[in-house]
């Protein structure tokens, strides 16, 4: 890579700086309005052409909309904050996310590098200690944070796509840069994978800050297991109200909530491997004296096999109706998204890791990492895997202030240069490597 | 009574017009905004003088508060729909309700008359077979509902007002009308209670339309028992947020909520009399894939006695403690507001049923019923009997299409035009009772 | 009534000695082997005739039977304990009480009186401060005690037949004396009934100590309501048995259980009237380490109404099978028994009051009192009320240490010469009644 | 090995009979008396000392002991079956469990051998599709069964001292041969380890038949990983009793620990690892119409470190106090027993490796398998590598009709000569290998 030292010093520094404006406003899943528009701008701006809007997507795979009363709230609220209203407007309905190709000067494979831009639905710490109040890019969307570090991946991306096109006449082949909205929830990836965009990939590049504990900036994971597999539902419990005084006129779905809550947490561990569930959010029931009439649960449950994934699901769905009639409620339920586990290729973790232990800044090298969670770019790489191509999941380490999720979540900033270095020198190099 | 049928006719039509009116424009517990300034502008056209604002109410009784912002947001609304915007201005920050006085040509004794005028949390049925829906006035408010008659009870509170005013020179004493805010959570009694307005009464009524099942219009109730004795509080369950892949890093206020709820609605019956326990709303957790670190319940207890609703309460703060404990996490409680049982005087009780046993509409008494119910207008009754007035309470048969706060109740309006002559002809009678 | 004072001095003491006898061997429903051969033994000794085995039953509405093993063991006890093998033998397979007739001198009316003599399963407090202990007649059996008082009752219904017999010539008509096996769990009112032994009945007596709080010996309450209608069902959940290590291969039948229990218990309190729920005994589980494959409830469900309590066994029920459900196992029911509410015969409160307002040691007379709990005695009297007889129960207060159930419940003894009394002169006074 | 072929043919006979003499007679952790005796028998006969009674243990570490009236019962029992009423005399108490020493004809290791001999808590199938009900050894123990092996193990143990007897010409060193009680429960191992039997060892085997899926005779692991760490406790919730007519006055500990259950199922996964939860075990209360006054749990939690295990207990023990505190109950815990996690030692996993790769009958060989549960042979293990020896675990394959502790779990008799094969070879083979 022949790029300028101080050239690149300048670049990380304002992809920091772009971090911390998606972080200053994040957007969750479907409702990336801005982040979107800002980071198209900046790739125009690179003379790329860049792909947007409902013509990426494919309408029924675009799991886990939020209610239409959010997704315009929040496109208002993206259309007041946004400087190119254009592209905004473009997106209305929750057509987020883009797409864009740097076409190398020679002959080569085809690299596919994805990132995710959507927030988490936290309230963001409100403390001086807490380095985005103390720098003033604190979220500014309340009950919206970036506690997972898709701010930085999203800068990542955008740092990718400037340091390629300035070495386009090394580049062989053709990069495919992807920003995917609603990773949280596994629910964007769907859409872009059946609109037929990776097909042609034949490497495709994964990656995440953080994940790891007690990794300093520098320490690097290529490859590795444990992405859960998982299945995300609601359920609504609905029940017949009543004055709390006469309770035996109602049917109190927060009563059939509550009961289905505890049965899906108790669903028996698996012997064969990891399993999860959580009921993130529980809302029921419309005042003190009113017997509830109604409760929705959002639920989610992981494996670390697909078998085990299966399991869950089904556990927690019997149970859901299984409390329903316990309490004479009537239930409901509806497929939120889903990803599947991935195994990384082999003779890609090789190469990536032959390209990792000659960088600089790169200081250790993990591999078979448990990667312990769950991730929708696996709907991407089965696709890419099916098509014949290669896929990993790189981990760039850091150290971590608080857990992924939480309020007090916060990125190194120093790794996003890095990863950004490293990202494009895979690319770079692909063309050297035996096609899969 | 010396009034002319056919003006009574039209007094009766116009007050249902009334509770249609604000049937359309439901405001809850301390947001009756519009509501009252269109009592207090009926009145003021009456000639009487009004009472309302903070100087009405003891500011530290005001239980139950909405949060700021929904106080806020009820009073643009209501800036928006008024056409007495500088009613409403007097009364921002939640100082609803008013009080008027009808003083009698003659002396005699002053004679309470108690209406309730706030709505429910409930969403209105949208049905074409549901009255509202078919006759056009359905609830324009978003969750917002009278689901228990209060629209009515506004209405001959004014209609009271009306005829009182055409009979002035038949009053012997004087008459305090008082329209209550808050009734719904029991919290708007005590206020008013505190700012000393009843303590000269020397009888008080209370009534209140439907309660009873299996009644027709005609029908009416004078005194009885079974006001349950009630506390209003909420409870916040703190616990500590995480990624759902590592839930053991978080601490579920979801779980601990779900388990004291069980653990609340499994309080034991009480072998000396009713009991009641509600957890009315349930909300936690941001995210689905979240540990969730908060949740929010508001619960009420009642009990037969005010023994029993205080084993109920014990109870139930007690089991939160316990379920927040189980799962690690912190507990918060507020007090919400209250109301004791009440007993009725059986001098008044008498010479009701007296009066009522000779007016025309009223086909069928009742006495000693079971009102299976609180009602903070105890709290007011209970410092009228402190005083050395008497009290009772009245029922208003009417069939009930469904049962109170259900999206489907519904007001019989003949009992609207039947309420305002008993309430009249009581006050009109009350010179000739001996004094208490 | 022509009884030497010292004689009834005598006959009281024996009886307390007979109430000893009976606390110091205790049998729980369809086990009263010993109990039932002392009493037919103290009855044959007056030279009565009486009735016991097989042919006062009919088997198919023996509801409630102790499993085979237990009925075999209990009754081989009773074979080592009692002086009556011969008695014994004859009741083999659970066919306890017994009948027997007193034929007056004159004629007149028939008298049922009806008293129950079977024990609890609760382990007797063993503490020198409880009056049983000190006085050396603390149970001998484990898990069996009589803390109801059924053995003060098995006492008075053979001093009842001791003071008639010896009153022969005094007594119009005849007196049917029954000595009740399975009063609790409901289980053995519904067998003699059906063999048809009340219909004969013009007046009918049953009789309980204790039940009201605060009352001294002397105190007797004639009549009232609150029998609470009840009904007993034992559930078996059956699941499958695993390793722990491997609980996904299970079906966990506690867990199902617990799910349940905690279900019935938070069936909503009913606004018309009293409700009662227990799971009185939970039994699961083979073995720590092994997914619990079958768990056993005994639940009773109680209502003021025969209406509440079909409504709190139709809950109970679905949810039992909702909990089975939720947790994939399957639901076994059985019906154990049952009683409905019961009104009392108001012109036989009158006579009866009548009788103990002239007696010496009755110094209060309650009515109308609540009885707030269930007897099967209910069966009995409804069928003397089919058939025109009349029917009430009478209350023998006294000073009650601790709750009925409970380990350290015990007689007032001065209550059993008084109880005697009471239903003597009552059977004594019945000829010149009015008949039915 | 030096062995008779047709000898050893029988040998194998002989021991399958001897493991369905144990299969019918099961005995359960601290009450092995028959099965001890009939070991000890075997043993003597074979001219060896065998240690045996309070001598080999340390009282106070023997933990889990049943109830005196259990011991006794089972000791009881064990007397009427033996033909070694003089062994089972020695035994009284508990103390079950021998060793041995087979001293070889020339210098070498000190090789320990540990085998278990209790059943398991479970009723075993009564049907004719159940080998041992068609071949007639199916336990006559209630609700006591061999589900797990043991049966096997005991025979294995024996067969193994007679092929050393037979060869010890050719045994350098020594091997201990160990029949520990009470593996079920996690409660043997600690009180023979205290004792001081395997400081001397420089080589120690454990042996477990089935455990994994899949496989057939002649699949064998030597070495692996996943003993989980687990902790055994009884928990009891002491409530107070009350009738159920007035639940108020009462403590329902069945409500607490049906609470409690659900509680501890509901603990949150571990992201680090493994973990287990089970309530195994749950008795409650004493009749139908008694509000429940006590309620005993028997849980046992596990973990894939003594971390997470660690974790999983605390969660737990908070987790019962909080559902005690919740009701109103007070809670007891008793420790009965725990194990610890174990590494096998890498140079003696190769070392039987090579062993086991020469052996004929040996199809197929497996390391690194995931043991997947827990045992505490895990605290002879710890000690033996502390006092500087090595360790490890082998799973002698075997298809598996049922799972583990299953009523339909089976052995697969060929695994049975083909243990006792390994396990002598190994130790004939020990001295060839270079001291740890």
């Amino acid at each position: 890579m022949t790029f300028d030292h101080a050239d690149f010093e300048q670049l990380g520094q304002e992809m920091i700086q772009l971090r911390r404006d998606f972080h200053k406003h994040p957007e969750s899943g479907w409702t990336e309005f801005r982040t979107t528009a800002r980071i198209i701008d900046e790739l125009e701006k690179l003379g790329l052409t860049v792909q947007y809007g409902p013509s990426i997507h494919v309408k029924e795979k675009m799991f886990g909309l939020p209610q239409p009363q959010i997704l315009e709230e929040c496109w208002q609220r993206a259309m007041q904050e946004t400087n190119r209203p254009d592209l905004v407007e473009a997106m209305k309905g929750g057509y987020t996310g883009c797409l864009t190709v740097i076409e190398g000067a020679l002959p080569g494979p085809t690299v596919g590098i994805r990132v995710d831009i959507d927030c988490n639905d936290v309230e963001e710490a409100n403390d001086p200690k807490h380095p985005p109040c103390a720098l003033g890019f604190r979220s500014t969307h309340a009950n919206c944070m970036h506690a997972c570090g898709h701010d930085a991946h999203g800068a990542i991306g955008v740092g990718v796509a400037k340091l390629l096109c300035a070495c386009k006449d090394q580049l062989r082949g053709k990069v495919l840069l992807v920003f995917q909205p609603g990773e949280e929830g596994l629910r964007g990836a769907a859409s872009l994978t059946a609109a037929g965009h990776f097909s042609q990939c034949d490497y495709f590049f994964g990656g995440h800050v953080g994940l790891l504990d007690g990794l300093k900036v520098g320490a690097v994971a290529a490859g590795g297991h444990g992405f859960l597999a998982s299945t995300k539902f609601d359920v609504t419990f609905h029940g017949y109200p009543s004055h709390a005084a006469a309770p035996e006129r109602g049917r109190n779905a927060i009563a059939a909530a509550a009961m289905a809550t505890l049965g899906m947490l108790s669903i028996p561990r698996h012997g064969d491997g990891a399993s999860r569930i959580n009921v993130g959010t529980f809302h029921g029931g419309t005042g003190r004296n009113v017997i509830p009439a109604r409760a929705d649960l959002c639920v989610e449950t992981r494996g670390g096999t697909t078998e085990i994934n299966a399991f869950m699901e089904a556990e927690a769905r019997r149970i859901c109706q299984g409390a329903a009639d316990m309490y004479g409620c009537t239930l409901e339920t509806r497929f939120m998204g889903s990803a599947g586990c991935i195994v990384c290729d082999e003779p890609l973790v090789e190469q990536t890791i032959q390209v990792l232990s000659q960088m600089e800044g790169v200081d250790q090298i993990l591999r078979d990492i448990n990667f312990n969670g769950g991730e929708d770019v696996t709907t991407m790489m089965r696709d890419v895997q099916e098509h014949g191509g290669q896929v990993i999941e790189l981990v760039f380490g850091m150290p971590l202030p608080a857990p992924h999720h939480n309020d007090y979540f916060d990125v190194d900033e120093r790794v996003i240069p890095l990863a950004i270095r490293i990202f494009a020198q895979l690319a770079l190099t692909a063309g050297d490597w035996k096609a899969p």
